[in-house]
């Protein structure tokens, strides 16, 4: 093995260097402050849980995005977490046990065995929040808000916002008595955004003309405000609960819309995460990202496997790309210190350490300067006493 | 499978909850901080590596602790990181590729594949330093100081600080001309602390009669400051390089002790991390822990596996650890909030939270009240405007 072959990383497994490790840092604490002061407690899952319940209701997605481990310790496979929200919930239903909304935010470090199809990396650093054991509309508008609150902060100024509500397809497919194949082949079909191909598995499944009309209208349901016109005409005759789902994006529409300034518009046949959300989903998007930068929507239930079924609604990022956001720059500025054990000295310099300031002592015999450390000041002892005062051009260079 | 199987996470690999996840938090903040106002630069190394760059120059202890994976995408084996310090070591040699003294700190999850003897966890949180670029004695003086600050900053009151060097058994071996069969049976005799055993082993392999009395004194140089005048009297004979090394560690004891109030003792034999380490290793010890809560010493040459020999110095810690030293309560304190979209009350949250209010808004039909969610304060509308007001023992309980 050669010296050049050490220095590779495989693909999507990065290294985050300075300045950008510190942007990220910064953008974490900004993120997991404005949580808190929402009232949002912070948790940590563990890196690997036993495959079993890493991914009990998740769906089939996650499983082959998880690497495999086997435990030497009892021999039982365990997977690595690829998303965190699964372990949030299970720890809501079984190891907190609060009663009540329980409001928790985490950011850590997954990784993915496979690079998504639209994200770079397979180690991401997920932040979020999970609002478990409320179901009304309020926890869901919370969500949203918090996760435009959330952009804002990272430093996005124009934003997108899609929303949709998996309800209307999981309702029109219980009402057309679809099996399970007939509703996966559909669901494909509008995943693809193909009007050809969705009319063909319309014409192949669905029976009744009045329920085909309303899965062709689904595919064609997407845009501004009108959207939602446009959806009361189709779904006219539809099942209560379609219509309970127009319903809900219209509140929340009005809710987001009074708050924030963003550009929203609907998709009512975004199906992204349908083997588990049961009800609104939303994506914000930030124009120069081909992906959302932030994903969520309410998926109830997720904790019955661990006991205790429980309405849950939240959303998530990516912390690496996120901090790609915030371009400005990391505070700057340090002071250059001589070398050497001087007590007068290492006074001077731990006062001002413990008052903020970054001092870097040299260290004897070394060639590089102030300069090459972003150095703007260095300590002098002028009067008998150490004082920081600005570097000079040509003291910089030296 | 059963609920209560699901619940059941591996051995090692735990969730950190509230509020013990918000100190974990805060002393990140508080150590990381600490970090850059010593000049220290943030890192974030890859969570895994190959497996070749992984495990480079580090020896036969951490190869046995890294979980292997393959990689889907090359077929390659992969490690996940168990220990950082290696991989910071290839981002000073290759990445950044600075001249002069590079100081670089980190905090990140890592992975070890079976418990640690001493250390529970398998899923510890390392923060910790390290200092490229410097061979001198100044750059392990500011290691050592740095990491009894770390303690402290985590709320460590009293401190015991174990030195040692790894030069002098080094030294002797290769004066004794022992191969690696005859070093490594002495290094397990001593490491084992059984003076039988070592005198076994050293009549076995080191024919030099003054050589071995050498060896078999090392045993018994550990304790407090006469050790160094004890070690002195038995290495007389010894060539330079041991007692340079004994130099260096009175230098270093004098450099410690002038300016931390901790009982310091010395360990001659204390050979941890005899594979990677080059020169003065220490470990920091708090009572009531088993184990040491910060560990480090000198590793030179590390990154010559990436093109790039280094001198170098750092220490790590466990911030999970750590953290149980920290047992102040996390800043509590927050406003209970009306339910409701109201536009006079939104901006009133909004208002509180910008100021670094913790502000929770009940959500409709909500059974909890403010006492379960540690509010003190209501925010009430009093003469038509929103007013956070203390919390009776009365309204606490409503």
């Amino acid at each position: 093995m050669t010296i050049a072959d050490r220095w590779l990383l495989p693909d999507g497994m990065d290294e985050v260097l300075p300045p950008q490790a510190s942007r990220m840092e910064e953008l974490r604490r900004a993120l997991l402050d404005l949580y808190h002061s929402w009232g949002y407690d912070q948790v940590m899952p563990p890196p690997i849980e036993f495959l079993d319940s890493l991914l009990t209701g998740t769906g089939t997605d996650l499983d082959l995005q998880t690497f495999k481990l086997t435990d030497q310790l009892t021999g039982r496979m365990m997977g690595a977490s690829a998303d965190v929200t699964p372990q949030v919930a299970r720890m809501d239903a079984h190891s907190l046990k609060r009663q009540g909304p329980v409001r928790l935010c985490y950011c850590t470090n997954v990784l993915r065995a496979k690079a998504d199809q639209h994200q770079g990396g397979r180690s991401p650093v997920q932040v979020g929040v999970e609002l478990f054991g409320h179901a009304g509309l309020d926890a869901d508008r919370e969500i949203v808000q918090l996760a435009l609150a959330s952009l804002e902060a990272a430093g996005a100024g124009e934003i997108h916002l899609a929303l949709g509500h998996i309800g209307i397809y999981r309702s029109l497919v219980e009402a057309a008595k679809l099996d399970g194949e007939q509703e996966r082949a559909l669901y494909a079909a509008l995943a693809l955004k193909s009007p050809g191909q969705l009319a063909e598995q319309v014409a192949q499944s669905v029976d009744d003309p009045v329920l085909a009309d309303m899965f062709l209208a689904l595919g064609e349901l997407h845009g501004s405000d009108q959207v939602l016109v446009r959806a009361r005409e189709a779904f006219a005759g539809a099942p209560a609960s379609v219509l309970a789902a127009l319903d809900q994006l219209e509140v929340l529409y009005r809710g987001v819309a009074a708050k924030f300034d963003v550009s929203l518009y609907f998709d009512l046949a975004e199906l992204r995460g349908y083997q588990y959300h049961t009800g609104m989903v939303f994506a914000a998007y930030v124009p120069g990202y081909g992906q959302a930068l932030a994903k969520g929507g309410r998926y109830d239930d997720t904790g019955r496997a661990f006991g205790r079924a429980r309405p849950a609604t939240g959303f998530s990022m990516d912390l690496k790309l996120l901090a790609t956001l915030a371009l400005g720059s990391v505070a700057a500025g340090a002071i250059w210190a001589p070398p050497g054990e001087d007590e007068a000295l290492q006074e001077a310099i731990s006062a001002l350490r413990q008052q903020g300031e970054r001092v870097i002592q040299a260290l004897p015999g070394q060639r590089t300067g102030p300069a090459e450390h972003e150095c703007n000041r260095c300590l002098e002892l002028i009067d008998g006493r150490w004082q920081a005062v600005a570097l000079t051009q040509e003291t910089r260079a030296s």
